[in-house]
């Protein structure tokens, strides 16, 4: 009798975005001609950009000629596309990596789900709360976690509370963990670490022994300086660090698909004997058995990411969503609310008025001025009381949307 | 301090594509001037057809533009592609299917790599020998298997040998198993199980409340009838059979990547108290916490596979090969080589002469003829004294290389 994975049994429904899309569709049925306008979204909206359509045209003209098809490429990516994010991404800042340090992948959603697969069940993972729920479910659909609480936390994970009264800054656990979720600049909150404050975390990891998941897939968006755009500008993360990276935000690639894992050869974790091991060598034979690589026309749309042409395009597309953010921002500021993140990230995360919960906010905004944002308490326990609000939209609609709540809500 | 997953050490090296690439290397050192044909590739050759690059394009430019940009897909797949799966390859075959019944990946590696995780890790696990190596790798990496001994074998893997002896038809397994699973038109034998062969094995497992795990990435290689192209053409299959295809050789995208996988509502496996589950409720949400789709202009380019044009322009593909496969086969019949396989499937399976080991055989082919193939241990202990061609060669190569085996080679 075949017996199914019983720990499927311990995650919460995706009820989040269902019962955002429940409510939508009850005031909608209730309101036909209402304009809805969504800042909710985590999703891209601006076109690839014409240095990367290029590529992609070339590269699938090349698919059609015996000449130039490429049938299996490295399961790990292209030498072509890994040499790039080398030189740009990390020897632009003084970091080296060797080649066989990158992994090439269909997405940071993938990778961070996957990860834990090369780690023992007996693990204690940490995560900031609010927090990309990837981790946790892929964590307990392994096993890790335990069963969950009243208060929404799992019996086994160590949660890290990052509101307001810590300014976002998790504090360093108590108890003992041995791997830590990180994602600076944050979702949902927008937030960042400092140098000084990342440096707390990978002298803890040295200090315990201890693995950090770094996911940075928002660095794109960084603008202040003192904000690191990897770990690894961190001394020593390189002994304790797994850094997750895409293209998703970064270039349009929600669509598209492709993002990198950074595994440096330093980073080892242990066997029960305390045998030491390379996390490399584990991840590259879990790509190796479970993956194929990225179609090739989709690394080459990456690889022209990293042209001049590319460069100066994918910025100003960044410039857009981060005019949004601060459209947001000020207009939220403007009338009082507390706002928070918005400049190192496309996403605004807002404290609600008169301590409404999350889904009051979210209603109230439904009704008053039809605008769809997304509760803080769906990202986790201490996500209560906020929401957020993301850059993604059109220009004409993050305009509308901060006009509305400006002159028609009543806070 | 963080723990490795130990059961990565249990794993056995990668040699096998190592090992053929350090003896032609070595050879090729000595031999400078010696034209090496390679006919161990399990990769195809011909470029993308035409219907598919115009597809490709087309979406290319879509994705340019504002109006008609795409972000996050469903991660199981675009309704447009899914549709036209279910009207080709099921529906015209007798089998009705739900569109959430089928999820496209970005391959069949992927997914039978996958699956495993939604199981238990109490289940016993059934596999063909020779076997392709994902199947019992990735069981090997959760754990299921125990540890290998001398001759090859995991100690809780079950192996269905298939040899000359039982004409490649594996015989129902004595002991109880939990997860079987078959690939038919097989990697590597390229032998097929007829219907009658196939129902004992889907009557098997609703006996036993087993499932199987049906790998058909080789069935548009089928040119016998009565051999089935889907499991369930067979009664009762959709109750206890999971089904994996692919566009890898039915389309040459081994480099473009997309597959999909069939889960009908139907099949359930239980708790250890005996409670019923669907395991397509179960894929949905490993699919949905740890994929985010295929790209789009690559689901486009999958579903011009269907278009008239598309199923006539693989289909001339398909026969190149296939003609390739018949020049393989009846050459080494000629010579008194006894051959199987290359009817169905695109490998040729053969017999090594004289009783020679795999890699006996594949060092007299390369030293005599100068050709490279597979040897056969390499895909399980049962592979011993048997060799793998493959009919993904140019036809240019395809006929040099059964000229040399025919005039030069001393059998």
């Amino acid at each position: 009798m075949a017996i199914i994975n019983e720990n499927y049994l311990k995650l919460q429904g995706n009820y989040l975005f269902a019962e955002i899309a429940r409510r939508v569709n009850k005031y909608k049925e209730e309101n036909p001609d209402a304009n809805i306008i969504r800042l909710g979204i985590g999703d891209v909206t601006r076109p690839l950009v014409p240095a990367i359509i290029k590529a992609m045209h070339e590269a699938v003209d090349e698919m059609g000629k015996a000449e130039t098809f490429r049938g299996y490429g490295p399961e790990q990516g292209y030498s072509f596309l890994i040499s790039k994010i080398i030189d740009n991404d990390y020897k632009a800042r003084g970091i080296s990596l060797d080649e066989d340090e990158v992994f090439v992948s269909d997405g940071a959603k993938s990778d961070t789900g996957n990860i834990q697969e090369i780690f023992g069940l007996d693990n204690l993972i940490a995560v900031t709360d609010p927090v990309y729920p990837v981790y946790v479910d892929s964590n307990v659909m392994a096993g890790r976690t335990g069963v969950i609480d009243s208060s929404g936390r799992f019996g086994k994970i160590t949660y890290l509370p990052c509101t307001a009264e810590n300014s976002f800054v998790p504090e360093l656990p108590k108890n003992r963990v041995d791997m830590i979720y990180l994602c600076f600049p944050n979702n949902p909150t927008g937030m960042t670490l400092s140098k000084e404050q990342l440096k707390k975390w990978v002298d803890y990891a040295r200090e315990n022994k201890s693995i950090i998941l770094y996911d940075s897939a928002y660095e794109a968006f960084i603008k202040e300086d003192n904000v690191p755009h990897s770990i690894y500008e961190i001394e020593g993360a390189k002994e304790v660090a797994i850094e997750f990276r895409s293209f998703s935000k970064t270039a349009g690639f929600t669509g598209t698909r492709c993002a990198y894992t950074v595994v440096p050869k330093e980073v080892v974790a242990y066997t029960k004997n305390g045998e030491e091991h390379q996390l490399n060598k584990l991840w590259n034979r879990r790509q190796t058995t479970k993956f194929n690589g990225v179609p090739y026309v989709i690394q080459r749309a990456a690889e022209a990411v990293y042209t001049e042409e590319g460069q100066k395009q994918i910025k100003e597309t960044i410039d857009y969503y981060m005019t949004n953010a601060s459209i947001i921002r000020e207009g939220l500021k403007s009338i009082g609310l507390q706002v928070f993140g918005g400049v190192n990230a496309p996403y605004i995360w807002l404290k609600t008025p008169k301590g409404l919960s999350s889904w009051e906010f979210f209603d109230k905004l439904l009704n008053e001025v039809n605008i769809v944002g997304t509760p803080g308490v769906g990202f986790g326990p201490s996500g209560e009381g906020y929401f957020r609000l993301t850059a993604f939209g059109s220009r004409e609609n993050t305009e509308e949307a901060v006009e509305r709540i400006k002159t028609r809500l009543e806070i």
